[in-house]
């Protein structure tokens, strides 16, 4: 039994190969802190020097299932974007700027190209958020994915001045809740919007999205937006009270996450369209309406919590950085037992 | 269509339910720099004091296909351990303590049982080694994983002094090697390891293993150990020139990971024996020495690179905390082209 290892499913050379490949991808994204090289035990990261009692902040997150709309289209530069955009959003609302990250990719058959691809995209989100790619897993494991499917996760840290953390502690009654358009379904709700377009409106990726002028692939491979650069000199300034990624449980599952005791907020829904894309997966799936606001973002893919006064300025400068933010709803004290997130419509 | 969600196979108050049992776990592991609770966006940890020119180190695994051991046996507490362990090991060998650690977890449907039983495994092992269990994440991907089924993947952060940092150019020709035991077959080999047991020897996992007197799912669980309390000591006082974590690849796939240009090992493999685990694996599956050598560890996990003056001291200083060293080779100055590790039996 020579060569078990190959026979049993698992290609070290092909291992090997990628790691080759993916090197000159890692190297991209370096920056004067990167002290490794790829294949270390582990990354080095030199800690940023001129950062006032630093805090390290971090998290981990994964693409789920819009992965599966890769595997349908065969379309794997995107996913990478989406998972370091997620991740770089949800330091972001902390305060934090992205140092580093790493991934961790799963799969069933080391498919070079495919790996390839996937990491080609976590090294451009990387570059275009000034962020180290500092390392990773690529792991091949036969037993547990379908040929030609994966799993991606990642990890990043990002740094803050203790001063400069964003934890929602000086929000406040009256403060006012401020939307960025989203990207798309970024990443999140896919599981359910895969049922809708496939299972009950029977389209396939190649056929025109209802009410789009594009694919349904492309619709749904559109990449999970970052809003670092447009947040952060916003974050620095200290204008912003509370910061929040409209992720997996919509609106009523994140805004409560940066509000203190005793404060709700209430959201105008008619404050802003969805689109088109979020009408037809309501339509198509016969969503009930609370349903799509927790599941999607529906059009709202991060939500600024600003003192009353701030409201213009911060309006203003977020316009003058290319975006078209909306007055979405307020902050309101609200009693034990009432409901911390409610529609005014 | 109302609950929506919840038909499409996503259980967002499993998740919920999961989270708070998560949370005790999760606080178990804090420590004084750990700034945020769970539940936050992203964690928060404060960059530790009193380090000169601080250095994040920072590396990212996966258990790999032993979690279908936990799968066969069902026992989930102890894959979680592995995982925290061997990126303890990995930060280690460049000579960091770990700070924190974040958990990735995917699984096909949310058994909340389950999820608390691994990241059990998770929060022990993060004590056990002083790093804080800082966040994660736990996505349901009906589509992806079969029915109790799950992956599991982990990133850690440690920190060292840039002075302290372990990265093997001070190894010369004449430096020893000295072998630290393994705990089993941590968490390499595994696809092969299960070919071998199972499909050629026709084993169960409850059978007795052959020449042990334990059940083979007891020995293909034995928890991949951490080796941080007995060698952070000897990398504080700068003692060892370089540290191989022998992982995927064996030693031939990982001594090189630490040496410079121009040099080799040289490896006596009559120095120790790897055991009845090894022997019965090699047997069983007619498996071909060398490459016995390359996926498995072979009974030795971690391989200290020393100066000859040191080596005495050293292993005195490692028995005095329980290990078993032994002198297992030594570094040789090798010309272009010649094997980077060569036996000499």
């Amino acid at each position: 039994m020579s060569d078990s290892y190959r026979e049993a499913g698992v290609d070290l050379a092909a291992a090997d190969r990628a790691k080759d490949r993916l090197k000159a991808l890692v190297d991209s994204t370096r920056d004067a802190n990167t002290l490794s090289e790829l294949g270390a035990f582990g990354g080095l990261y030199a800690v940023p020097e001129g950062v006032d009692a630093p805090v390290l902040v971090s998290s981990a997150d994964g693409v789920g299932t819009k992965l599966k709309a890769a595997f349908m289209t065969g379309r794997h530069d995107t996913v990478g974007q989406d998972l370091v955009n997620h991740c770089v959003n949800d330091i972001l609302v902390q305060g934090a700027r992205a140092l580093f990250f790493l991934d961790y990719l799963a799969t069933g058959r080391m498919d070079e190209s495919v790996v390839t691809d996937v990491v080609t995209g976590v090294a451009l989100a990387c570059r275009e958020n000034g962020c180290a790619l500092l390392g990773g897993e690529t792991a091949q494991m036969p037993d547990f994915y379908a040929e030609d499917e994966y799993d991606l996760a990642g990890f990043i840290v990002g740094i803050a001045p203790r001063g400069g953390i964003i934890d929602g502690t000086s929000i406040e009654a009256g403060n006012v809740l401020v939307g960025l358009r989203s990207s798309g379904l970024h990443t999140n709700g896919y599981t359910l919007a895969r049922r809708i377009v496939f299972d009950r409106m029977g389209l396939g990726v190649d056929d025109a999205f209802p009410e789009l002028d594009r694919s349904v692939g492309d619709v749904l491979l559109d990449v999970h937006r970052s809003y670092a650069r447009q947040l952060l000199p916003l974050v620095r300034d200290g204008v912003v009270r509370g910061l929040v990624h409209n992720t997996g449980g919509g609106l009523p599952g994140n805004l409560p996450r940066v509000l203190p005791g005793g404060l709700g907020a209430v959201v105008e829904r008619s404050s802003w369209a969805p689109g088109p894309l979020f009408d037809v997966l309501r339509e198509g799936g016969g969503v009930d309406r609370d349903e799509m606001y927790r599941v999607f973002n529906m059009g709202a893919g991060m939500v600024l919590v600003l003192a009353p006064d701030r409201v213009d300025g911060v309006m203003e400068r977020l316009r003058d950085a290319g975006e078209s933010p909306w007055v979405m709803g307020e902050i309101e004290a609200v009693e034990a037992g009432d409901p911390e997130v409610r529609y005014a419509d």
